[in-house]
């Protein structure tokens, strides 16, 4: 048995040791490197652009601006391609441009025979703008007099759903209301490796591009698209990837790589940026304005949530609505026995554009609804953990948006493990009625989450695997390695089913769209969920053909044998070789007259999609006169059903823990309302939590048995990130009584409502 | 259609351009260059090393020597692996030697920061060695005093068949014997690309090596068995080959490379050979000496073949006696109705260790063949071409010593069309009893040849095709493009089967033995013939899987729909469309419900072996006093079957006759015998034909359809070297009278014989 166990990861030695290659690692003689062109300004339009000076420069070897590039419009967001012309992504920018929508947009691009040329040119290209007025906040963007940073205006998409009875009926019948106004901050995936790519032609047909992608499958649509060039003349290939958090999950540099080789003949180019381009001109997480509304009985029954989402995604559309979109949806799955109503809104404006990050919509819609949730539970005069205990999903209740049966929910014992973690009783009435500079609190948070995103888009995976002449098999997987353990977790599923050790697997990590299984990549904490069935699929199929050959080989029924350890044994003697997985390997690789190579060559579409549930809890003290918060204690309990790998699993959650205590407490990307410049795209000025910031992390699971998954397990990657904030804020309510609804809580803003509270 | 057709070859536009990969135009950082220390004497045993000096020098990283190695002897030759130990190739070497057994031989190896110091360390390296007895010819070496060169005595294998009946009968029976002695020399690949490999490690299990191999899965294997490691562990990566010619069907710089990143902690180490290196430390063609006897009627009815050859396998074993018995076996299809008798020895020597090259032993056996049975056409006084047609093989004749039926056979319509072509008749009438110091003369010769290893190896072959979003298609193979065309000729087969036009295939050229589906590599011919099932069935898998997804959005039966130029079509109404391929694909990829990625991924084994025919004819003049020969006209006419890419098989036959004209009339690689020093080891002194030497050369195809092959083709690779030699053999006798029965037949030679036949 290798599913549940703990083998050292497959890329653990390449990782440590430093032999693990990341985009950046790889050159090719004569490789050339590019630098943009950006915007100083935050809105406008280029009058002028002079290159005479930043061409003379030896080294230079092009520069190609807006008036070069193809005249497309397309969308960089990494979704699946959709059949429904109402589910195709925003077309709204092309390579380079002459309308500059945010501080760092893209005029022109230098290419040069080394990356300090490269720069220096770049920044020798003297551009003339028309500054036009600038609109960085959802007030701005919305204003019936702002600027169009877009044609068609400012407002992308808005929709609204009302699920599980009447809202209106809810709220006039229920014995209390709380509603509140909740604000979460713009915050950037600060991914350890930069955006890089490279692309070349070995031909005058097919392009080659190199990436450190989460989707080199979408990439390769999206490159195509941009280029206005057949798909299968692209190439996409993955090597490892130092982060990605959904920021990887837009294709950002690709088309533009592609586009400059195929303009220079095939030469390779290399486009790296810098960890402050990275900031301004990648992505980063929508902020979000929300009034939430919740309705409840005394008794503790929730009978109604209510949000009203803006969202702001800034310059270009990326995954724009879809944020918003995905993180209503997803939490349905949480309290599934009352109303729900929920709006959004998502608009342009003139700060960078906001694209994936780590459960996409969900942290946001979460913020809001459980401090609403806090809110509502002390309006009742409830504890918090019961009035959740009380309405939180169980299994077999009905998802009131999607109509399907929650088939495993472990929600409930999760906030009972939590509570019994953090000796929640036990405090609480140690806790309370603090006076002091130092007041301790509790916080909880639970979130819901899915494990993909079916039915929205397709769910297609794909599995190949081979069986080498050592008995060893070889897998190929079109999802992709990010960081995240898939590679080792898809072996453990792999040796799981046919009956053979976990280090007999051996991952191809690099994707290679011209070979790798069709899978659309990681992305919507999917990957273990949708893709384990193709895995599983192709994990009997190369046993059925094993057992095959070793009845050409022994004689015996097929249907009597079996595979344990990495032999072939009579089902009714497993503990007796009948043959060596590599005996019979040699015989049908080799044998004149029998056999051939083994493989299985998978491809799978999900149709399912299983909620995964969790929640926080925190035990923190507040220094008042300072306004800092200090976490004693942060407990993430979740059910991600059957978990496969637990030291991989505890790790995503710390990892994702820590992501969320920066976003609570430490982290914005400001932008200056004025001008649109990025006050603080670095990071030195923008504040990520340090190992000192960041409290020690505990994390549990309660682990239940998914149906509809190939081994039992839910999606795990994302959903550590949602409830941290909101369990932070509730903490330092708890602490304070002082409600600080907006993120991040960091001194300055806690000074402002500590103030306003009239506790300084 | 797609075969028979000659569209653009796939890497055409790669390889004009410049724009192809090879081996050495990939590079990494960090990569280290290795050298080797070579012996400078033919034969002895190394006394002591003294590495100071050239440990000393800036940038050496490391010296290893044949202490350093692992204690594995192992077999290089690039065969299949065999499951029959009589069949196992000799393992005769170590990576590296303390007992040197050729000029060049390996002691020791320098790895550096670049060539050049490796190459200046290497020259630094002192090596005294203690000088042994050197033999260098069949005699030599074959001498009951002769100083063993491996344990066990010089010589490797015997073998001998008498098939067809008694040869002592037909001997005595027969109205004539004819008898002689021919020899053939050692002659080298000389392709363009030297051999060249690196290696490098991303973890401390994987080893990657990328070489220019015509057989990465048979390297895999052997880098694996002489590093005694998992062949799981090892990859082996094929780039574009700048030529091969069978010398890359040797495993000859991987090991070591893979050796040098295993001991060195995964650095990239390159290792290059210059092509003095080159000539001396890979392989060379088998040098023979063969007695061989016809026997004939004065009617023109051939009895008996008797061939007895000796062949020098040199210091180490390589491909060994398999080059004798390769030669022999092909050789029977040819004339197999009278008795063949033939008896073959392989020695070693202290000479380079000769391999495969082209055609693998027939134009060392055919060359004698041919010769004598022009001086039996003689001796009977009959038409040589005559004599041939009256005794080749035709269509259900069988083969005497397989058994088989012959199933197509086009050699009789081949000489016919040869000797139309030439004007045979007329200029034999011309050129009769010439005198004077220009003689003109006309030859002819015959060979037949195999369609790949079966039944000695196993002949497996894989395809996988994946249908792309675009309605092209994805073709990745195991089989080897080595500059011959084969990524050109499997794509118009597969477009063929498909349905689909030819530039809708893309090939994915680069073999990469983690995920390229298993195949022996490029080798015996074989490529073409058992291949193309596999492509056939590959395409016709994935056919009915489009056909079944066109049902499934059609709702019309598959059975009844069919594919014609790229669109999915009712069989009966073939010219309109029903689907495009691309919008087909489109909805197996993404539509949510149904479909997936459509892919054909199959293994194949074939288990039949066509024999292809083929003959030249010369048209030649000698300057007798000057001993110099000039071709004035030269024909092959090939039996392939159905030629598959007309364009290609000619360039096929062009080369393969450009380096026949090169072994019969310049080329040999010279060991001085007393010291084993190999004394023209560079393209000046060893003297390969210029653009300047080669006269114009004709081709004609006679197409049969070979009913066992997936496309009615046969082997094209190697044959058309086989014949011209022992032709233009045949028309110097014709224009001098003087048998000159040792190639190559140079002014050297020619003076010699001439001198000996008294016309100078």
């Amino acid at each position: 048995m290798a599913v549940g166990k703990t083998p050292v990861r497959k890329d653990a030695v390449a990782k440590v040791t430093g032999k693990a290659r990341y985009t950046d690692d790889f050159t090719m003689p004569g490789m050339l490197y590019a630098k943009y062109v950006r915007s100083p300004i935050g809105h406008g339009r280029v009058k002028s652009m002079d290159m005479k000076e930043a061409l003379a420069m030896p080294g230079v070897e092009a520069i190609f601006t807006y008036e070069d590039v193809p005249d497309i419009l397309y969308a960089t967001a990494g979704h699946p391609f959709s059949l429904d012309d109402d589910h195709k992504d925003v077309e709204d920018r092309k390579l380079l441009t002459d309308h500059v929508r945010c501080h760092g947009d893209e005029v022109a691009i230098v290419v040069a025979r080394d990356q300090l040329t490269a720069e220096e040119a770049a920044h020798k290209v003297k551009v003339e703008y028309e500054e036009l007025p600038v609109c960085v906040t959802h007030e701005a963007a919305l204003a019936e007099d702002a600027p169009a940073i877009h044609e068609g205006g400012n407002v992308i998409k808005s929709h609204t759903f009302e699920v599980g009875g009447s809202l209106d009926q809810a709220l006039a019948e229920a014995d209390v209301v709380v509603e509140d106004i909740y604000t979460t901050p713009v915050v950037q995936h600060c991914h350890m490796e930069n955006h890089t790519a490279y692309a070349y032609m070995d031909d005058h047909e097919h392009i080659v591009v190199v990436s450190s992608t989460q989707i080199p499958h979408i990439c390769r649509r999206i490159v195509g698209q941009a280029l206005g060039l057949p798909w299968g003349r692209i190439r996409v290939v993955k090597p490892y990837i130092g982060g990605g958090f959904g920021n990887k999950q837009d294709v950002v540099l690709e088309p533009m790589v592609a586009f400059l080789t195929h303009r220079m003949g095939g030469v390779p180019v290399k486009l790296e940026l810098s960890r402050e381009e990275c900031m301004i001109g990648t992505r980063t997480r929508h902020s979000t304005k929300s009034r939430c509304r919740i309705a409840a009985d005394r008794d503790g029954a929730l009978k109604a949530i209510d949000l009203d989402m803006t969202s702001n995604t800034g310059a270009y559309a990326s995954h724009g609505h879809s944020i918003p979109s995905a993180g209503g949806a997803k939490s349905v799955s949480l309290y599934p026995r009352n109303v729900i109503k929920f709006s959004a809104l998502t608009h342009y404006a003139n700060i960078p554009s906001a694209g994936a990050m780590r459960a996409y919509g969900s942290p946001q819609v979460i913020f809001a609804i459980e401090s609403a949730m806090e809110d509502a539970a002390r309006a009742i005069g409830m504890d918090s953990v019961e009035f959740r205990l009380r309405n939180v999903a169980r299994e077999l209740d009905i998802n009131p948006l999607s109509q399907k049966e929650i088939r495993s929910a472990g929600i409930y014992e999760c906030l009972e493990k939590g509570r019994d973690m953090i000796g929640w009783d036990e405090k609480k009435k140690q806790y309370a009625n603090q006076t002091g500079d130092i007041r301790r609190g509790l916080g909880v948070a639970c979130f819901s989450y899915g494990s993909g995103t079916y039915p929205v888009c397709v769910e297609i995976a794909g599995c190949r695997l081979i069986l080498n002449q050592d008995g060893s098999v070889h897998m190929q997987l079109g999802a992709t390695e990010i960081g995240q353990g898939s590679d080792t977790a898809f072996a453990q599923m792999a040796a799981e089913t046919l009956g053979v050790d976990y280090d007999m697997i051996h991952v191809v990590s690099t994707q290679d769209t011209d070979v790798s299984p069709f899978d659309t990549g990681a992305y919507a904490s999917r990957q273990s969920y949708v893709v384990a069935p193709a895995v599983k699929k192709a994990a009997l199929e190369l046993k059925r053909k094993i057992l095959e050959h070793a009845r050409e080989m022994t004689g015996k029924a097929a249907e009597g044998l079996d595979i344990v350890a990495g032999q072939v044994v009579n089902l009714n003697r497993p503990d007796r070789a009948v043959l060596d997985l590599g005996d019979l390997a040699i015989d049908a690789y080799y044998h004149k007259q029998r056999g051939g190579q083994i493989t299985a060559d998978v491809s799978h579409k999900t149709r399912t999609n299983a909620p995964s549930y969790g929640c926080t809890f925190v035990d923190l003290e507040v220094d008042v006169p300072m306004c800092k918060v200090k976490i004693n204690q942060i407990i993430n309990v979740h059910d991600a059903g059957v978990v496969i790998h637990p030291l991989l699993a505890a790790g995503q959650v710390h990892g994702g823990m820590g992501m969320a205590v920066g976003m609570a407490l430490f982290e914005e990307l400001l932008v200056d309302p004025k001008s649109g410049w990025v006050r603080n795209s670095n990071l030195l000025d923008y504040k990520i939590p340090t190992f000192v910031d960041i409290p020690k992390l505990d994390c549990a699971f309660v682990e239940t048995m998914e149906p509809t998954s190939a081994y039992g397990h839910k999606s795990l990657g994302e959903p550590p990130i949602i409830s941290p904030a909101p369990a932070i804020r509730n903490a330092i309510l708890d602490a304070t009584g002082v409600a600080v609804n907006e993120a991040p809580m960091n001194p300055k803003v806690l000074f402002r409502h500590f103030e306003k509270a009239g506790i300084l």
